[in-house]
């Protein structure tokens, strides 16, 4: 994979439609060119006190930081922006070059 | 992608050289055929405010949860984590099947 990458990991309120917040966010990385890969999940593994009470995590991958940079500013991403961070109770992200260690094979 | 996600984000202490814990991580995906790609990165974008301290992300794919399951019983992960965990001032572990909702082209 390699290229930057755009990371969000979130915790939603209680009373979110998280398959609402999905679609949606479905919709935007398909609008979106840049966007070139785009992969999320729901922990279902790991033990609560190593997931800190976060239970999502998506991840974004751009050719580069300027095809990000670029993405931050489109109007889809603002638009749903706006709706994203009413349904998350707390969050992380990181945006960063990723550097590939181990290739699959 | 797909497949089964091991996702650690830290914040490492301040007197950590993180380029140690890199080698040891390195060495450890190498050692372990399970883990079939693996990528990590530095964040030099965000904003403070979205970083939450976080620094740096790691991100291992497996081919299925069960595989997963064995290398967290690997003694090599065993050593490392061992290290690992004295390196670190906070984190979060998010283990989830990967839904690849777009591809790469």
């Amino acid at each position: 994979m390699g290229g930057f990458k755009h990371l969000v990991v979130v915790k939603f309120k209680e009373d979110v439609v998280v398959e609402g917040i999905l679609k949606g966010m479905e919709k935007l990385v398909s609008e979106v060119d840049a966007v070139k890969s785009f992969e999320w999940g729901q922990d279902i593994e790991s033990q609560e006190m190593l997931r800190q009470g976060y239970t999502h995590a998506f991840l974004m991958t751009f050719e580069k930081k300027e095809d990000y940079t670029a993405f931050t500013s489109h109007p889809s991403h603002i638009e749903f922006s706006a709706t994203f961070v009413t349904a998350i109770d707390k969050f992380v992200v990181l945006d960063f070059p990723s550097v590939l260690a181990k290739s699959p094979a």
